[in-house]
């Protein structure tokens, strides 16, 4: 297993799953249908754009490495991404983000109340249906997950102006808010094998998905606009403390620490104060201390894919490392 | 049974459940309980004021008329009030209310995010703490419920200026909205009796909780600022459509529906053009019908209540429907 190979595609690595990534589409629009006409307009306008389904292709791949996939992991898959596109939902309407995937967000496209609420109504459908599919497993697992996501938002309340907030507190935060549900839909994947699968490929998506996180908050640093979709240094702009500048916040001298002061200080800081603190952080070490620290996570995501059997959703897992660090969401 | 005992108090419904419900007190606090500080401040900020526990009172009166009330029953219990609380939390934080119970709302008092992620993890480790107790009928239960309850909030966003609102869609809405949380707090108490009294149970919190729902709308017509805490016709302040209005609507001459129409076109209407509209609901017999439908409803919630065994729980349940419609919330 190589995670070094560049340019890895989306395609390649649901090749294995393509066929049951269909049925995931035609299983949420099954399973978002209301005999709310309001319901289902929000519904279409949410499922108009097909997403990536990055969690259900895990959750796939797994359970394909390791036994079979069967209606229910269809379903569970369904539910990994409904409680993915809730969790956005509400992310959208308290940082009412006007965009998201290049498409107005329900937020803008219908209102701030119906956001929230839909994210209730996304959130609760999915809990219903792991509730029919009576899997104490599974619900164990997706209500821990549940619940670890909102403490994950709750840590990231809190690491904005957090110029206090340390290496570990972002370690706590991104485990919460990102790994966990990737790492839960490895894990409910994991189920269609048996119990000793659990383990090892839930601390893969772990890894998998802190990595992911960590390369995401990089790019705030490292890439260009077009690259992105996104203005460089938004973080910074937003105040948003992430892992380059905890890195680089330490070694900083007095002079460089009163650049950074100012600019959380500012509530619209400038361009060139922006590209400054960036400055800063990368002759601190702070991006290749990010990018280090992803490196370790991708090398354990790698060992604890060598316990699982040779084949060719293994395969697609393990390419899902290198398209996370690389591409990031 | 008599439902016309007038000023029953909350304190007598809940004497024969006192002690136990002192353990939901405290059963809600060890739920809540996180190791990030910013979620035990609002938990704090939450719970400082203690509430009517209303749907705990309900669920455990519920279980003591048809069994025992064991621990199982007081956690219950608490998830009954955190998914009530996390729906308010959510309320709140759409509707921008900045005061609840007569302290800050969570909104207020923190942030907008703060109350939309909060609502979030209160419902995720409600779920959580159901999953725990391996109930099969429970979940069932609140994973339903807890749907409605969204698709309730979802008809009520077409309930503001919806003046082809019908008297049916009202009643969708206040059964979801309402009706459906208080209906199940009471079948997931009649659990602990058995299989029997599931249906009388969950149908005389239906009953109960749609004329919850009417009397409270009808306060809006009736009351006063000083016995409500909330300015008279707020609902028509905010274009709330609700049963006096609906009622009303299709007995009023083209002159009073101008006044409707016009209140409605009104971003901001004045107290004078409110009170216009509340005295041709008044005289079109509006006020009347939807008490008259109220006491059908109540009528209804005492039937089912013969089926229960006789007892000091049974006669404060049968006490909660005069508290209900003689109180509101």
């Amino acid at each position: 297993m190589k995670s070094d190979v560049a340019n890895v595609t989306l395609a390649e690595i649901q090749a294995p799953v393509r066929r049951e990534l269909d049925s995931v589409f035609d299983e949420l629009a099954r399973v978002v249908k209301a005999d709310v006409p309001l319901v289902n307009d929000v519904s279409e306008h949410l499922l108009r754009v097909k997403g990536k389904l990055f969690r259900p292709t895990l959750l796939l791949l797994s359970a394909q490495a390791v036994g079979q996939i069967t209606p229910k992991e269809v379903t569970l898959a369904a539910v990994a991404e409904l409680i993915h596109i809730s969790t956005l939902l509400h992310d959208d309407s308290v940082d009412h983000s006007p965009l998201r995937r290049g498409q107005p967000t329900v937020n803008a496209a219908f209102s701030h109340e119906v956001a929230v609420i839909m994210g209730d109504y996304l959130y609760s459908r999915a809990i219903e249906q792991l509730v029919k599919l009576k899997s104490q497993e599974s619900l164990e697992i997706m209500s821990r997950v549940t619940n670890e996501l909102t403490i994950g938002e709750m840590r990231e309340v809190v690491a904005f102006d957090g110029l206090d907030f340390s290496e570990s507190d972002y370690e706590s935060m991104i485990l919460a808010k990102t790994a966990s549900l990737i790492a839960g839909a490895c894990e409910l994947g994991a189920l269609a094998g048996g119990e000793e699968w659990r383990g090892p490929l839930r601390r893969f998506g772990t890894n998998l998905g802190a990595a992911f996180q960590i390369a995401d908050d990089l790019l705030d640093y490292t890439a260009t606009e077009e690259a992105t979709g996104k203005p460089v240094g938004q973080d910074l702009r937003e105040h948003k403390v992430t892992l380059p500048l905890i890195v680089a916040l330490s070694r900083m001298n007095p002079d460089e620490r009163r650049l950074v002061d100012d600019l959380m200080a500012d509530p619209s800081p400038e361009d060139s104060e922006i590209a400054a603190v960036i400055q800063v952080v990368d002759a601190r070490g702070g991006i290749v201390a990010a990018r280090e620290r992803a490196s370790e996570m991708v090398q354990r995501a790698e060992t604890e894919l060598e316990a699982v059997p040779v084949g060719s959703a293994r395969d697609a897992l393990s390419a899902s490392i290198t398209y996370c660090v690389e591409r990031s969401r």
